[in-house]
């Protein structure tokens, strides 16, 4: 088989970690790829480590759709509707690594994003597109809705104490660390060198938007609507998002429950290492991969349930989740082009 | 006046900030340092740094006490009590930048470090000396335990909230990130320059031996007995430490009533900064100072104040509030030797 | 095919890379590791980066020769001699990471290492592994000389110009700039993470054990004895080597004599990129790749050709070219388990 | 005294870091700053690390001058001399620490500013301010200009090998590296934090502005015309230049003929130290100084004497060195202000 691929916005971090990542796929051909900024451009020339490896020529977005099976949009908010009616009207698989289609509810994406949903229907045909909890919702949809960095580590860390009801579901904490790549190619005062390097703050303290994205996947988890406090901070490497997340953990609950409920889960997931006890979740052991590391720790004086969970925002947290949804789509093993084993150092 | 002043453990890192901070005092004669490791090697040796700045040679221990009016100990557990009562004998200050006298209760020290009090009257004449909560009560002490750099990052940060009843006493999580320097100068494999570049992942989880020491401020804060959930993290810069701290704000309390609070306690203190409203504290900020900055910010949607508290680990954390102490017992303005502006970049 | 290989020595940073290529690798299995310090440990209780990806155990080195076609060996000098002789002596395949056969000249070696060749016979028969200069010379032998990481960088940076005689033959300057990985996996003051971050210095000035292996292959090229200087220096990253050379281009050389020169050797070969010119190379676009990427200018002003070529330390540098040897050696592809797209971020 | 200072674009890094050291200087009171891009804006505002240190507000350029003793400018170039020309008619000193008043020859700057010199009468009045090697030609001039970066460290770097005339005069090779504050702070691709985090490359090879300077102050050394080979490199740390020099070193120079030279001319320069030999000058050592460290090496097998030279390329490079020269200007002590010990980590 040989599946036909577009890169919508090809130029940004997300697009080109796609480009690379299916570059190296046994089972695609990228078709065609776009870029506003760099149209006409060899992609070689954006970046340069893609010298030799492919000819591939930045082309107007208009064009790409026709050429391929399956369109993959990294765009800023609120661009993605539009293509994903052309795919529709064209029967392609649409899989939007933005956030236009991550929320169900019209009136999270009008407080959050300020936008609203032009095309009801698309949004009702679309999928919120976390494999490891959702997937056998994702097999026959067309338009998939790639998670956010941050939610899916999140989601990924806190599911199965939701799910089991080993944890309250008030007053969760969630603090989260980014790298910088997270921010985008875009140039900005906080992500100049010498203002970002030896430096650490947090940012859009309880007001990110990847918030209500987060307590969406929970409250399903929860079968109870639930909100969290949720803290980034902008961490001083390339890549990676490691999240600390606190729960109150419910009376009775053992150590040996706890490890029980994620094993029982992500037993079988390719991409999810629960990490032996004494052990602790770090990002280098996830870089360049579609890998989310997963350590579970109590505090039994305060009666914390505190759960790490690490992913390459790059790879699981964008271009690798949404391979994998791709994966599934077209009936592929899941890993297909995403084994990658993380180089440690 | 000069003050002669003799550090003990030169050569570790909070040691050699010590020298170096102390270099530049304009009260301050260094009369002798020591080390075991380097004992008749000129610190400009061990530390080319100091080159020209300073022709100190490591003497042993046992030769600095009666050479100096105040000695800085800066050595690993369980080796200050020994020096404290040679001090006593002499009737000169010590200042002890180890744990050995920071916890009142002996059992808290057995309980964390694994040790006792050999000299429990050596201990009621400590006082913990974090001086912009516990000024008066060091003026006329001898022996101070100088606060570790966790514990001061976060008693800054919450002490204004628990003691004006702010917020819960219970539920309170600390998500702090710390500078390697932190981990001081001995070699580990956590510490090794491409283990611990773009990595990142907590450590020690719930389970530092920080914790008691914090507990043991806040407590006295609230007034009653508090425990909370401590998690360090290691941040792949040179010095700093950032404490996110989580508490539960109680009903009623607007965002002016805590500003308020804060300004109240920290108003005439040159060393802690309350940040203005919409900003964020950062570790660039206070880089090689011994300032303390804080922001406070709310979470409406659940009721969470969040307490963002920055310091460099090794002044503020160290060496700078060890002076700090220093410049109070001798009646000095506190700030001597350290009105450092920090250099942004 | 699947053959069968051994990695000696698994548990420095050369060897696990070599792991994690090989199991990567689609016509390889590895059939046993060795580790001196971790003998009996699973390689991923070492780097828990493998959890999930192999439950290798290390093993003693006297087991592994005989499960294998080849063996690949990740020793500090000294040590290959012997462990050639029993793969001679059982046929099998020997490439070598370490320096030990690296010089012909045994007063070479004598004068840099202190050593001395104890089987002149196995030197013999032993060739220098650079595969795009001597591929020729590489297929029919059984111990192969892996370059070491500065020598790659350099040999294939200066090649061409010497060989088509483009520069003078003295006066050659190698300003070389390493990655950390560089130093290996060992404890040492210089690479702990506080004393190395946000700083940099050259080290063994002009007497690194690296100078008679460049100048060997140099002296091949330009058909007589070349000295260099040759200056290493400390970069604050995890992997890459930029060599910045220098030297003086013979009267009447134009750029497109020189820009022909490189291409007619690297046309053809996949590994090494002669950049556009107006690029200059970059660690970024070679980071975990088996590319070496080179870029050419000249200085007019004083008749200086600057050659910039730029490869991964642990990978073009060690455990790539490694492969790359033994796919030469097997018949196979010499792009097997090593077609890496660099990652640009 | 107090000297009443004013900096003129006060907010790129250059000028804050003059702020920053002023607020520090015994002898100064700042009475004014501005900046185009932040006019009516207080400094703290710009760079938080200033908060509670100034209220400094960034004022429009023309009302500076006459506020002010000595007026520095931080300003691209192209736009000093007018305001030279406003200095010298108020007879206010002017200290430039832009690239407009180095150059002596105006076709140079034509060459490599594309600019010429409007006003000739002021260049003839204007001195290159490198106190070390033309502290006799600063003292009773109007119009400084402050040194470049990378100049400052080669010229400190070769000065006495070239003077005593130890080296030959041509192919001689600056390997120069700076840190990521050399650019400013200005938004560009290449310190866009994930392009310049582990990566490495050098930049406008042979083609730096810097080079012209370099030569005009090497060739008053040499006592004629000096062309060399120079070629940055961007350093992946926030502050200092490492420059590795290489010349041939003359027939019969001893490696003692070579100390002797750099202590002759260094010996009682209290910001130039001479390291013991079997050191290396690196950047940790003088960060946050004004201090020039240089290591001297000689390579006998191919007859080269390296000299590495490290600075902070915001203080020695820049602020530092426009204060020293202030300093020589108002007949105070060279280092008033500038006594700053490196932190080493």
């Amino acid at each position: 088989m040989s599946i036909k691929a577009a890169v919508v916005g090809a130029t940004g971090y997300a697009g080109a970690e796609l480009v690379r990542l299916l570059l190296s796929h046994p089972e695609v051909e990228i078709a065609a790829i776009s870029s506003v900024s760099f149209e006409n451009k060899p992609l070689s020339e954006v970046y340069p480590a893609f010298l030799d490896f492919t000819s591939l020529v930045c082309e107007n977005q208009r064009e790409v759709v026709e050429k391929s099976d399956v369109v993959f949009a990294c765009l800023p908010h609120g661009l993605s509707e539009e293509l994903a009616e052309q795919c529709a009207a064209q029967d392609k698989i649409f899989i939007d690594l933005g956030a236009d289609f991550r929320l169900e509810n019209e009136s999270d994406y009008a407080e959050w994003y300020d936008g609203s949903f032009t095309n009801p229907e698309l949004h009702a045909g679309a999928v919120y597109g976390l494999p490891e909890l959702f997937r056998d919702f994702i097999k026959d949809k067309k338009i998939i809705a790639n998670p956010g960095c941050y939610p899916t580590s999140v989601a990924l860390g806190l599911y199965p104490a939701l799910k089991k009801g080993l944890i309250d579901t008030d007053g969760i904490i969630i603090d989260a660390k980014s790298g910088v790549t997270g921010a985008g190619r875009g140039l900005t005062l906080n992500t100049h060198y010498p203002e970002c390097n030896e430096a650490f703050s947090p940012y859009k303290v309880a007001s990110h938007r990847h918030t209500p994205e987060i307590e969406q996947t929970l409250s399903k988890a929860a079968g109870r609507k639930i909100k969290v406090t949720f803290v980034p901070h902008l961490l001083p490497v390339n890549r990676g998002i490691l999240s600390t997340v606190y729960g109150r953990i419910k009376l009775g609950v053992s150590a040996e429950k706890v490890r029980d409920a994620y094993h029982f889960y992500y037993e079988n997931e390719p991409f999810v290492r629960i990490l032996p006890e004494g052990t602790t979740a770090n990002l280098k052991n996830v870089k360049y991969t579609n890998l989310c590391d997963i350590s579970l720790h109590i505090d039994r004086r305060t009666g914390t349930l505190i759960v790490v969970s690490a992913i390459d925002n790059m790879v699981k947290g964008a271009a690798g989740q949404a391979i994998q949804n791709m994966n599934i789509l077209f009936g592929l093993p899941e890993e297909a082009g995403l084994r990658l084993i993380p180089p440690s150092f």
